[in-house]
């Protein structure tokens, strides 16, 4: 943490740390917003240039600020919001729609990956363990990064992005699952028992909030917007909605951001512009420190040794392409185009690989050196993604994007 | 902290605590909002049920919630937030021109209740360094809680409401220098040029941005608005100029709440209202933090003794006579409608008197019976306020609340 003391004459009361929070507030929204303008003019991406402005200020680079509790609160938070945001812009029945495709996508999304991975880290020398635990590091999407560049381009209406969207969620659900298992295995033993609770309760919650979610909203919103005596009480009652389902997940075994996005679908239908537009507030600050906190964890250090850094260029290479060809056949039957779009929209794996990697250093299962090669693979998917997206749109129609001159008088 | 855990059965592999960060915002924010609903059915103003939330969520009550680094983070930002809409709405020009008047009640404001805390206190038996610090946790006025309750009534433009920030605003710098040269005292050795340099650096950073702040700002935010290549250019600068500024004041020696102010003042004539909605949902979010932070700081426990507790009652009388007789008579020569406002809306002492009880607590001239003193009359202080408020703006036209209808489409 970069501490600019007070000038020396100057007493300074304030309590300990007090310039700890504006100056990471500054330091993270700054940072993200000027490097997505560089990004922007350079033809890339603006999210591109967020999560690089998180390995330039992190410990790699400028060492200004390390990952600590309060940026991984904000990120959380950040992440949350995003997914929430863009679950208000989508149609819950939209998604249903798209689930048997989406569920193709997502298994073997999940498939191709994972024996990928593992089979890469083997011919490596790798032991078994930690064989197939960089391969469930690879299985799972980043939703959130995908989401982002969707809804930044006015194309979450697209069919492929109701395919990414619906495969990410249950994708999720299966990470879960294959995280499980593997777990299971670096202790030697695999409880089914267990294993099938926790697959009942993932999906029992999400198919049952994405089903009657909106309806239930539809009837209870108008209601309690009636009868709250609070102001904004809509905006209230979304958010008392996006944090209560982001603790059900939570407990349910799915992530927390899933619960944040189940939230959003169902609120989709009863939201009016009004509260938009607050969480639109709330989510255009916290979500540079969702992206930011991404790059904060890369550590660059560790390529030093060519090895290290050759085995994280073939693993990167060995992520995209096997989302491409899995999630890229589970979607062919739609056309070329929309299964090239699906299988580089589900390559980011952003948060969700670094968090697996995460416990398989916690298991000492993971080598030093092969978690930072996860998390090079996790953070170099979720920036190349968005700018091979940006190819794979170009032919839709320009997005529809807010001008700052549509207002109306505050009331 | 109270944690869930979840059910038994139900393998869960999150990340350790990942259900921290929704829990606590549920608890928060949910309370804060039940609590602000009753509130308002019982005819008193939100704010106190917020507050109320989190003495009955907190340690002393239902124990569900005690103050951590996240929580006086978010609420932290939730002061700054509520501060800078606050300075979006009012005009420097404006402040400027009572700053005469509002000097002479800052300057009022700080001497009685100083006077007389450090007497009962000397009455009561306590050494001449506790007398005089528990003096100086009165001096302060917390002008969050002040404004918000005027924000929300739609009053800040009333002649009163301008004369209560600015005398707020230089009341935080007159405090910074009390305990200055209170710790001093307590250290035994007074440094005169340093606490000249502190005066001078705090009141040249006031006065510069005050006057000066919102002519640049009307230069350089169309410019950059024009130039920055990133969505909701004019919300970014806004978030950037609001903690630059909170991050100088710190290093100035006023508080990050005053910058914050500061900048929104600076921003008031350049703000459109997409960004005025933008700013209000991230407060919305942030600011049941700051309210239920002040409740959680309660400890009911110390006040078993019933001599604690009758200098506890003794103290907040006096704080509150205090304000109300100097903050008043500074302001009678606008006569005496004017002048009850201006006394009442001076009264709470809100974060502020917490901490300068904590660097009392920390300095060991503190026991831990007056510091749960101060803390009770700081929270009081903020409790009784905005009930005062109520009668005594009872006078001025209603509010105009805004209304949910009155929406525009989202670009």
């Amino acid at each position: 943490m970069l501490f600019l003391p007070p000038p020396a004459l100057l007493m300074s009361f304030a309590p300990a740390g007090a310039a700890k929070i504006p100056l990471s507030m500054l330091i993270v929204f700054v940072s993200a917003k000027l490097l997505a303008d560089l990004s922007e003019r350079l033809g890339q991406p603006g999210i591109v240039g967020e999560i690089l402005a998180g390995i330039l200020v992190g410990p790699s680079v400028l060492g200004w600020l390390a990952p600590d509790a309060f940026l991984s609160a904000l990120s959380d938070l950040g992440a949350m919001l995003l997914l929430f945001r863009v679950g208000l812009e989508v149609k819950s029945s939209e998604l249903l729609k798209v689930g048997g495709t989406a569920m193709l996508v997502a298994c073997l999304g999940v498939v191709a990956p994972f024996l990928l991975g593992a089979a890469i880290l083997s011919a490596w020398g790798a032991s078994v363990k930690e064989a197939i635990f960089v391969g469930a590091s690879m299985v799972a999407t980043s939703v959130g990064i995908t989401a982002q560049v969707l809804s930044a381009r006015g194309l979450l209406h697209e069919l492929s992005s109701k395919i990414i969207l619906a495969a990410a969620v249950i994708d999720d659900v299966l990470g879960l699952l294959v995280l499980a298992v593997v777990s299971s295995i670096t202790h030697g033993r695999v409880d089914l028992l267990q294993l099938g609770a926790t697959a009942v309760a993932a999906s029992t919650f999400t198919l049952i909030v994405a089903r009657w979610g909106a309806p239930a909203m539809g009837r209870v919103v108008p209601r309690l917007d009636r009868t709250l005596r609070v102001a904004e009480a809509r905006f209230v009652v979304a958010m008392g909605l996006l944090f209560s389902l982001a603790l059900l997940a939570v407990y349910t075994g799915v992530a927390a951001i899933v619960g944040a996005f189940l939230a959003g679908l169902a609120l989709g239908e009863s939201a009016g512009p009004r509260e938009r537009y607050l969480v639109q507030g709330v989510s255009e600050l916290l979500v540079p420190f969702f992206l930011v906190g991404i790059g904060l964890h890369v550590d660059l250090s560790a390529f030093a040794h060519a090895a290290t850094a050759a085995l994280a260029l073939v693993l990167l290479a060995a992520a995209i392409v096997s989302k491409f060809i899995g999630c890229g056949l589970g979607a062919l039957h739609l056309g070329r185009t929309d299964a090239i779009r699906v299988g580089i929209g589900m390559a980011p794996r952003g948060e969700v690989g670094m968090v697996v990697a995460q416990i398989g250093l916690d298991f000492r299962v993971l080598s030093a050196a092969s978690y930072a090669v996860v998390v090079f693979m996790s953070v170099a998917t979720t920036l190349i993604a968005p700018v091979l997206m940006k190819m794979a749109y170009r032919q839709s129609p320009a997005p529809v994007l807010p001008e700052s001159e549509e207002v109306l008088p505050l009331g």
